[in-house]
Parts: C-alpha cells; structure tokens; sequence
C-alpha cells in the first residue's frame, strides 16, 4: 500500500464556490478521499486534505491546481499569508516513511505537467528540491507573486525548477514538494517553573545544538504547569519516545515528573509502529499488520 | 467509528462453490469489507473474515448463515474438527476496545433474528453470554452436532440462549459471540537455555497464577535460541509492554538479554495506540487521532 496524503494550500479563502469547486474538483478523481477542507478568511487561503494512492493522488492534485488556476486572479488577490500562486503550495506527505521516494517522484512528475499542461511555472522543495536552495519554502515564495513576477526571468536563484521563466499571468506559480509528517508533540511538567521547561526547550531542540528535527519552546499553561511544546518533523530522526526520555530525564534531575504528554492533531499509524517496535524490539513489526492497514488496502 | 471484525466458522472446506456463496453472500453487503476467505479440508471446515459497522456486518453475518444453512447438511458432514453447526460459529470482534458493548448488542439481535427467521437455536458465548456456562465455547458445543441433538430437549444445561430446543434438521445450531482481540506474541530471548524460558513462561502465563489473560509455553527455536510463545487474549488487561517487562526483568535476573520480539499475524491499532499512551505518558491519546482511522472512517 502506497498510500499518500497530499495537503495543497490555495489562494481563496473568500469565495465559498471557488473553494467548493476545488474540493469538487479534487474529490472527481476515484480512488481520492477527501478528508478536509479548512479556510481562512484573514489569510484568504485554503488547505485541502486528501489521500489516495500515488496515481489518483497526483491526477486528484493536478484538477485542484487546474481548477484554481481558472477561478483565481492573484493580480485581484489579497490576504494576510504570503503566496505567490493560485494553487500556492502543493505537498505529498507519505503515510508510511519508506514510500517518501513515491512521493518525490508524484512531485516531480506533477511538476513537469503543471508547468506544460497549464503554462504555470513550478519550483520543487523540501524532499523533492532539486537544488539545495530551492529546499526552503519560504525562500522560494520570497515576497510573493508580485515580486517573483519582476525577478523570475533575471534572477537566476528564482528560475523554476519546471517550466519557463516567466509567471502565469493570473495563477502565478506553485511550489510542488515532498515532506515527511510533522508530529505536534507537547509535554507536560507537574511543575511552575517556567524556566525550567524553557531551558529544557533549549537543550533538547536542533536549533541549540540539541536532538535532530525537533522545535521546542517552553510554556506556562492556563492550569499554572508548564510545558515543553515542540513539533517533531522526522519522527524517524527523533521520536516522540526520545523526546519524552530527554525531557523525563532533565525534569528528574530538577526534582520534577511528567505529568502527561499529548498529541495535538493527527498522526499517521507508522509513528505508532515505530513505537512499538522500539519498545518491544519487535524488530521485524510493519505497517501491513495493522489490522486496519489491511482493511484500508481493500478500500483504496 | 464503530468499526467491527467478524470471523465465522462454517462447516464447509471441500467444496469450493459453497465456500464461494458463503463469502458472496457475506460480500454483497454494502459498507462490509470481506478481508479473507480460508479453507481446510482435513477439518472440513472455512474461515471467512470480513470488517463493517455495525449494521452492515450484522446483514453480512445473517447472510452467510443463511447461505451455509441452505447450502450445508451436517448429517453429511464430516470433518477432524469439532462443530455443530452449518454456520458453527460467529465472533464478533470490537476494532476498539471500548466497543465490547456494541459488538454484545449485535451478537443478542443476530442469535434471535437468526432463530426466528432461520429456526436454527442460537448459543451466545464468551462476552456475548447471557449465563455464565455457556462463556466457553467448547463446552456449549460439547460434541458437537449428533450430541446435541439428543440433549438440546432434554439436558437443561443445553438449552440455547434463543430459539426453541431443537436443532435445526440439517443446519444444527450456531454459537454466536463476541470476544476480544487475541494477539499472538513470542520474545525471543538471547540464549539456549530452554529451562529459563519454559520457567518464565510458568511465571507469567494465568494458568499458573502469572499475569491474567496471558497463556504462554516456552520454546526453542530452529536457530538455537529460545521463546516464550505467548496468547494475549486481552491486551487492555495485560499488554504486550507488560509481558515484554516481566520476561526481560525476570531474563536480566538470569543473566540474559531480550534478542527480539514478534507479533504472528494482525493486531490492531488500538493495541499500539494504548502501547503509545503508556510508554508516552499520553493519556488523551485517542484511536481518531490515527490519520488511518480518520481515513478509514471516510470509506466504511
């Protein structure tokens, strides 16, 4: 089972038709759930959550990008998110962490018709980057659609990787990419000492020399305990059970226990596998015996 | 998501097209899965397992009740494995630990719709039972089908749960049930020292005053080392984490190390799930928060 979550933000967060119609568009394709669509009207943006297996999802993507590309005139567009295209951002996530290669290659392949097929020039990141640079998302977008549309055919740091370099005059371009699943991961000390959870904050996360793809920020709570809140972006890197042993471990030499942990959001059953296999050493645990990974493949 | 499995026994392994017209029958049931169809024809005998709510999956089980019950005589029948019945047994299994209820509830309308309208007398076993005698499953069926027919009138400890004490002429009765998850589950130990694992086994396993709803015998494998070869048969009460702490502490005490883990077969989410809440801390981890579940809760 390849099964994989595709996430595309897009420009309107207004028009409830627009956004209708791209969710429509989306959920045409047989073999495509639609999970969730969410809007912002602050933002004038929208995300779009589906799933489906790497050809479904990569046709279910195209119509999404398709259908904004018609509805929406970013030259009339305004909004508080930064963006540089109608269908803004486009990322494959895959559900179980071997099949980031499918992912990759779905980003690629999208890429190329995108920029043939609509004439809308794309720009590949994170795991699909095809240069270094191009990795960062926010460095691609840069100030957006305006200013992308002046510097993409001079500057050579803002070519898109597919297509030609030159904006599509309302839909602009799109940033096509791979990236793992961020698990949302807080934990919780049966403490008040703010300071504490912040210096554990500080230790334990990559930005200071801490542990490999983990954010971290110290907070007080409402109830007066504090928390280590902290998103994980490679669970296979750093799991939530190394976390929890790190922070265990720092808030024990201070005198202090964890007093819960929590998961906010979604996250997708490998994690869990993961888990198991390194608490049990169940070495040779996969994803297949899941009983509901067996049921979801006679679905999709 | 009341998402539940059923597993029924019928007494048919020898002849293909009524094995086929059990599983279409079961399979023509909108919103049910047919996960898997298994014959053997030493026992006489096929497993069919399919997954559903819990409207679907009780239409599906009735459907294939009344398929064998048409299609099956036991007077006919003969097989090495026990049965007293067309359709001779049907668990229903909760994904969730917390749908035991449910899965009670549909066992009681499907043993009386079956009565009713099949007029074969129903048994309701294990979590299903009405009365304690008849929780086990062997003893309801005793020996089987001939045996029965001469008590079911007669000896008051026979009587069915519903229907009138009488087996049907040629589909006999059928013990329908609800039961937990079982989980098969072996830690291998790093030695060759098949005493320590069989003493561990005795430890742990109910039978001998272990841990509860744990049944385990120790092995030695093909490769030289040693198992303790477990049956969880409720992981909520005993989990696979906790054997797994009892086996490598009573291991260590002997001077030898866990070499790996293994679950035979499926399990489901749920097990990982709590496995998470208790390594983690995690106390409002839920089974919706499994990108999966939420996946799966959109098709079924």
């Amino acid at each position: 089972m390849t099964l994989i979550e595709c996430i595309p933000n897009f420009s309107e967060g207004r028009r409830p038709e627009v956004i209708d119609e791209i969710g429509a568009a989306v959920a045409s394709v047989d073999g495509v759930q639609l999970l969730d669509v969410q809007s912002d009207a602050t933002h004038n943006r929208c995300v779009v959550t589906f799933v489906g297996h790497e050809g479904p999802i990569a046709e279910a993507a195209f119509r999404g990008i398709q259908t904004a590309a018609a509805l929406i005139d970013l030259n009339e567009h305004e909004g508080a998110h930064p963006r540089f295209g109608a269908a803004d951002v486009v990322p494959f996530v895959p559900l179980h962490s071997e099949h980031m290669p499918v992912c990759v290659d779905v980003a690629h392949v999208l890429a190329r018709r995108v920029a043939v097929e609509l004439e809308i020039p794309a720009f590949l990141y994170e795991d699909a980057a095809r240069v270094p640079e191009h990795r960062n998302l926010a460095v691609i977008r840069g100030k957006g659609f305006e200013a992308l549309r002046e510097a993409i055919a001079t500057d050579p740091a803002r070519r898109p990787d597919e297509g030609q370099p030159r904006v599509h005059p309302t839909a602009g371009a799109v940033a096509i990419g791979a990236r793992f699943t961020l698990i949302a991961f807080n934990v919780n000390l049966d403490s008040d000492d703010l300071e504490l959870a912040q210096r554990i904050a500080r230790e334990i996360r990559e930005r200071d020399g801490g542990m490999p793809r983990v954010k971290a920020i110290g907070l007080a709570l409402d109830d007066g305990a504090v928390q280590v809140s902290m998103n994980l972006t490679d669970y296979r890197v750093t799991s939530m059970a190394d976390v929890v042993g790190a922070i265990g471990g720092r808030a024990a030499a201070a005198g202090v226990v964890i007093r819960e942990s929590e998961i906010v959001g979604l996250l997708p059953q490998d994690a869990l596998v993961q888990l198991a296999k390194s608490a049990l050493h169940a070495t040779s645990l996969s994803n297949a015996q899941v009983l509901e990974a067996r049921v979801l493949d006679t679905l999709l």
